[in-house]
């Protein structure tokens, strides 16, 4: 279950503008906030199972995006290269490295 | 018009799999094989308006996409990042140079 959150949480800071406004508050109830299926039912004035049925939808359509753009798949791997960047900065003179750093700022800037 | 054609086509490499396959299919003939409304009627038994249409809406379907995500303005900050890196390793040794070539080579295989 905690690496179900944890993969709807990395996809939804990717994803969000995508999704419904409905769908926006219902995965950021149930997966940031941790209300229960139950809580969110009685907030909304409507069925447990219409919340379950909309969350399935909602994880279900982060899903197809990331299969379709991978934005998840591909900061992962630029996290490992921007790492790898940090240790070989480490080891130049302070100019160069100095100057690496602050590119390795802006990549950071931008995921 | 140019400036047009470019940026469609530049917003269509990262959305393209986002549009339905009708958008595709118009957006491709259009824009990258420069059919025109008339043809693409034709060989679609629609009519130009029709074909009009669509195409307008697919363009605006990218720019809101752009809008929600800013795929291509993050891929043309990164340009010009992953551009000044490359000058930094033209003014490193040997070996340092070779990382991070081979770093930027990661980055560059993402976009």
């Amino acid at each position: 279950m905690l690496e179900k959150v944890l993969r709807v949480n990395a996809l939804y800071d990717f994803y969000q503008p995508l999704l419904t406004p409905k769908q926006q508050e219902y995965l950021n109830l149930y997966y940031l906030n941790d209300f229960s299926l139950g809580e969110i039912a009685d907030r909304n004035q409507v069925t447990r199972q219409a919340v379950y049925d909309n969350l399935k939808r909602a994880e279900s359509a982060l899903e197809t995006f990331e299969e379709k753009l991978g934005l998840f798949r591909k900061y992962k791997t630029r996290l490992t290269v921007i790492s790898k960047m940090k240790s070989l900065a480490g080891h130049l003179d302070r100019e160069e490295s100095k100057q690496l750093d602050s590119f390795i700022n802006e990549l950071e800037s931008l995921d």
